[in-house]
Formats: C-alpha cells, structure tokens, sequence
C-alpha cells in the first residue's frame, strides 16, 4: 500500500496564514510550489523561503484564471496538487446588503473556486491523477444570521466540492473540503494567553491538509472538520 | 392558538406548475396574487383563473426586482407571503462547463433569491409578519456528478434560507426552505402508469407549502422535503 | 388529487402535551383513537374527551407490545395511524452516568420505537396502508454535552426512521421523523409574558402532524422540523 | 507547535482486519498496545508481531469492561489511547427482525461504546490528555432499507460521539468518529482484479487514524470519513 505521491502544488487565495503554512509544508516535503493571490506585494518573503514562483489573479475572472494555469504549467509543469482559499464576505442584516458586494462575494468564494478546479482538472484527467482541496468554513455547513452572504458562497463552494468529489474522484482525482470551524490565529489576532491553542494554529490545519493528501485512494476523505479543543460547537 | 394569517402573496419564477399550483391554491385561500417571471406570455390564463397580477422580471438583476417590488406595492399592498421558485443549472462534465453559463446559473438560483428575500424583507420587517419561501431541490443537499452548477446554486440558496430564518424568525418573519427530492409531473412528464403517483404533484407539494404558511409562530419549521412514495432516496 | 385517509390511531407515550394535543386532534377530525402509557392513571380525563381507549404498556418490552397491539385490534380494529412518543434520559456528566440508566433511557427512546413500529408495520404491510410518526428531538441531530443518554436514544430513533422510510415508503406506509426543537409549554412550564409563543404549543405541534398525514403519496416528507420562532438553533 | 504525544493504546472489538492494522501502527510508532474482543483465540499471531496483551471481553457487559480497564491499568498503566470497533447487526426487513436480535446489536454497537468511552474518560480526564475514538459506518449517517438494527446502533453510536466531543474536548480528550463508508477487503473479501483499491485497505483506514492521533489541538477534527476512490456516495 503506497501514500500517494504528489510534484507541484499551486494554492490560489490568501486566507490568514493557511497559504504560507501550506506553501511551506509543500516545499519542505520537497514539493513545487506556486502561489497566486490578488495582491501580491506581501508574498516576497514566502517566495524566497520556499522557492515559490507568485501570481497575481483575480480567482473570480475565467480569462485570469486561464492564464494563470498558462503559466505556470509553462514555468513548472501543470500542477498535480490544487489548493483554493480565496473568500469573501460582507457581514451586515440582510436588508442592508449591498447586492454588487453579495454577488462579489458569491463570485469570490465560490465561482473561483469553480474556475480553478475547473482548469486543474483538464490538466489532471488525462493524467488519471491530482488533488482539488478547497478551504471552506463553518459558514458552509451553517448558515449565520447577519451572514447571508458569506453562507451563500461557503455552502456553494461545499456543493461544488460534494459534486466534484462524486464525479472525478472515480477518476482518480482526490476532491476534498475543509471545514474550518473557528478563528485562525495570526498576528493581528493573537491566542488569549489563558486559553492557549484557542484559536486554529495555521500550521496544524497544514498538517491535516497533508495528511489527507497521502492518503490512499482506497480510503479517501472528501471532508474533514478542524476545529479548537475549547471552540463551542 | 391562532394560525397565521396572510393577505397577499408574489410567486417569483415558474418550476413546473409548482407556481402555478400555489397561485390557485392561495387564491382559493383568499389571498391576492402576484406572480413574476421572465417571460410572462404562457400565463394569461392562470392570471384570469387566479385574478392574479403578472409581472415581467429578470429576478438575477438588483433594479428589475426593486421595480417589481413597487409596482406590486402600488397596485395590491406590499406582499406578506414571498415564494421564490426560480432556478437555473446546466448539466455537463466539469471540465466541459462554460463559466458565463455557471456564473448566471448562480445568479438566478440563489443570487435572485437574495434580491426577491431582501426587498420582502424590507416591506415586512416594519410589520414583524410575513412569510419568505424559497424553493429548494435534491441537489440543495446532495451534489451530484454532472451537476456541480446546479449543486453551487441549491447549496447557496440553501445558505441563504437558513441565515435567514436566524435572522429573520425572531423578528417575525417565517422563512422557510423546500427541498423538492424528486421529479414533478407536468404535460411533458406524465406519471407512468406503472408507477402511480411516482412523480410530484405539483398540487400536493402546494399544500405543504400552506401547511407550513399557516404554522403557528410556537411551532415553525424552516426545512421541509417532500418526495413520492417511490422515490429512492 | 385526494387527501391520504386514515380511520384509527394509536398513540403510544405522553410526552409533555404532546400526546393529548394529537389524541383531540385525531378525535375532531373522525379517527378512533387509542391511547398507551406505563402509566395510565391521568388519562382518564382525556378518554373521556377524546373517547379513547387507554392501555397500560411498557413500551420497552417486546410482549407487551405485542399484547398492547392485539388489544387494540380486537376492540377497533388494527390502527392505521401510530405514533411514538415515548422517551427517556438522564443528564449527567459522562463519567457519573449509571450504565443501567444508560441503558434503559436507549431501550426506551429508541428500542420501543422498534417494537412499536414493527407491530404497526405487520398489520399496516398487507393493506399496503398506514402512517407511522416518530416523535424526535434536537438531541437526535446534535449531541451536546451531558446529554449522552440522550443523543444515543434519539440519534438511534432518527437512524430507525430512515431506515424505516427508505424500506417501507414504497410499500405504501408513510414514515416520519419530527424534530421538536424547544421546550414543549405545560402546566409545570407556563410561556414567560416577555417572549409570547417562545415555547412550543403542543396543539401547534400536532397541527403539523395532520398536515403530514394528510400528505398526497406522491410528496410525502419523512423528517420535519418545529421550533419556536425566538428559539436559537 | 507539537504534535500530540500518546504512549498506550488499547483496541477493543475486532473488525475485518482495521483493529489488527491499527495494533501494528501504534506499536511501530512506539504505543503500548492492548487488544480486547469476545473471542481471542485468533488474535495470538498478532499479539506476538506487536507485543500487544489480549483480553477476553464481553463490551456490552458493564462488570467486564470495567474489570478491563483495571486488568489493562495494572499491566502496562492506564491506555491514553482507546479505539471502539465492535458492531453488530441482523440484516432482514423490520417485520422480520426478532427483537432479542435488535436489543442485542444496540447493546453492541452502542452501548458498549459508551462504557468503555466512560471507562477511558475516567481515567483520561484527571490528566486533562488522552484520545477516544470510535469507529462508526455510513450507516450511522444513512439509514438503509432492510437495515434497521445496524441503522439504530451506529446513529446511536454517532450521537455519542458527538456528545462527548462536545463535553470532553474541552477537557483536553480528543473524540473522534470514523465514518468508514464502504467495505473493508480482507482474506474472505479480496479486492477485484477490475477495480483497484476499491475495498477499503485496512492499513489506509489505519493511517487516518494515525493521523487524526496526531493533530495539534487547536485544529482537532472530531469526524472523518473514508471511502475508496470509486465508491458510489
């Protein structure tokens, strides 16, 4: 029984520290990796530590994304290990939605979810081979109040992902969903000192997001839930 | 204990006869009718039967939904009851999908539903009474392979609903969604002989739709799935 | 496109009004009703009301269910309604449970269900006919904590009613699952003058008991939620 | 950020093959192991390769797997680690079923689980460390025709899990629930030449386990489910 076995990987999004944890953990299990974003300016630091080539794309517009995945199969072959983080959300009552920021939203969470695993899995059908994760979030499995928006793009990017894993995983494609239930720390939120380990540590959802990508294909996730030991669920 | 009563309703959208069905039996309930849908030309003979009123909407556009609203309140009063029927998928292998096709599928699945559910909201908000209904599908809960632009949608439509009914309950407001697990009969798809009552009727899914608008507020449910008797499920 | 017809029910537990509530209810609309619980000495008021037959059943014991159905099918006739109310549970921490209580909160939530449902079944089977209602809880779709006795009683009694759905449905014997999420108002528990209608109504549970008997074989739902408009969930 | 640390397992109940995987990859990761199942008298082959001690023990009898507990405590310290795979099941319509059958495979599937989850948390809890997890199927979140027995047990099984994830994780025990959804391949059901890796390896089940042992507790997951790549979900 073999782990499954992984060259290149391309993460698309920046999400509060899961892009560079998984960019690191990639690289440092000897993996290519390629890393597109919006805004690129703060990525220089990354792409020095792990050798990763940056992109810069609105994940929402098809003709960017296409080009993305031009790109980088040019620079570094296509890649067989796709990530996507990008997200939107506009928190407010719903009579206060502004509708172009409630169809952004939508656009971003979830239309780009499906334009970038659209464009990884031509590359990876013909290979019989590859892996479509996408990071989704509590909002995608329950709908908030004062949320519409953000519950809208998680629970459609969660159907795109239930769809995706119905029909290319029996073609040997490793289609997974992340719930993410809970804060990530970071810098800008740090963990309370007297409740450590209360906020997700992007490192350790790394390390899930690994292990699911060596699974065997004889027993393969499609969804896995993280979430603090203290968090209230 | 009284059971809710409603004056008026706007049917978005036109499945297949579901909007129909529920525009005579709301009629026959005596409530006024509204009914709004793109193209508006098949259904002269369900406005005289029904009295109601026909609207031409593009429900996927912020302006024509706003002016559906007016024009609806100036001519009967602001609707207490609000059903969005409306929805759109394309079915095909992933990679085969053309995003401008899946973009517009979202938008009219859920997208429209966020347009038509935040101008009802706002005219029933003020009254703390009123009804929100959204139609939902199998697919809502389960995506299929082929179908991940339908799946997309139903999930996001399903997101909305439930946000709203956190949001929206305690402020009096009954919103309810339906998941339709199953095929509905119409012209073009009679039942099989073999087979009786193997497809919905669309009158029957209408009464549970008044069963659910006429729930008292102590007892509301917020998800209802109907599907015949020999469905597999 | 006729109303699904029932003659007789057979009531089996008293949860808190919720058992009376659908004994009138069943009454009023013409069915001959029968009413079962491992303690019988309060139902005389509610016989008289309702003109019920009252038997004295430990729902938990295979031969008393049995004789319980017997009994009632000698006297009107076998019912074609059944509905399970019974339940049990202990709230404590995992560690201060009694295993003997454990076990006997299961065997009454969810092991009479089963004999239960299994005597209606026999009787409802050859006139491919009948109704059976499974009266459930949040706990059987949230587990929360110091509510283990619980969440395995009703978890078990939801995984009864699907399986039970998917097997019998086709056979012609309507199963459903009712989620009674909130408190149930009683004499012991009155609503507080500040929240109006924040507890359910059992009248208004039972409302949506009849709306799904009465339900067209060609829409039938199998699980239905109620809550209290100013509930969280 | 450290990985968990756990130094004694104990296994109880015997799947096709996923309790003897799981005995190899604690042992080769360096875990003290301990075996339990009603019948020992096949498990010397693999308490010779892992140096596991094996225990005679009826799970659904509270007196023995409390004197387990002891027996294992005394021997090699108190298990930070307890896996629960017994289950047990009649397959036959419900009319069919002899509730001797059903009560006895509640008591298996559930029942059991909960005593020697209450066992372990006893002991887990005064070091605020230690894992529980518990090894559930698809039929504990699909209650399939003809399987109302296993449907009962494992929905049971489900609820609590979730329950004690809820109550213990923030008392430092991970809970965590398998969802094994598909068949495992074993001597008497060997994978198909046509279709590779289409039974679940039990070694590949084993690993996700492994890796959920190990997750930071900032990012537990408290349900996994694993299914073979070509498998109908």
């Amino acid at each position: 029984m073999d782990k499954a076995k992984y060259k290149s990987a391309l993460i698309v999004g920046t999400g509060p520290g899961l892009s560079s944890s998984l960019a690191r953990l990639f690289a440092r299990n000897g993996l290519a990796v390629a890393v597109a974003a919006r805004q690129t300016d703060k990525l220089a630091a990354l792409a020095k530590e792990t050798k990763a080539s940056v992109h810069q794309c609105n994940a929402a517009d098809p003709a960017e994304v296409a080009r993305l995945f031009e790109t980088v199969e040019k620079t570094g072959g296509a890649p067989d290990v796709v990530v996507y983080n990008a997200s939107n959300r506009v928190r407010a009552p719903l009579v206060d939605l502004a509708p172009d920021d409630v169809k952004r939203a939508i656009e971003i969470s979830a239309f780009g979810a499906f334009l970038v695993s659209q464009q990884a899995a031509k590359r990876m059908l013909p290979n019989k081979h590859g892996a479509i994760f996408l990071t989704g979030a509590t909002a995608g499995v329950k709908g908030f109040a004062l949320s519409a928006t953000f519950a809208m793009g998680k629970f459609a990017l969660r159907g795109l992902a239930q769809s995706m894993a119905r029909e290319l995983s029996p073609q040997g494609i490793h289609v997974a969903h992340f719930v993410i239930d809970g804060g990530i720390r970071s810098a800008a939120r740090p963990v309370p000192d007297n409740a450590p380990d209360s906020l997700l540590d992007p490192d350790a959802i790394a390390e899930t997001y690994w292990a699911t990508l060596v699974q065997h294909r004889s027993a393969w996730s499609w969804e896995i839930e993280v979430r603090p030991w203290l968090e209230k669920f």
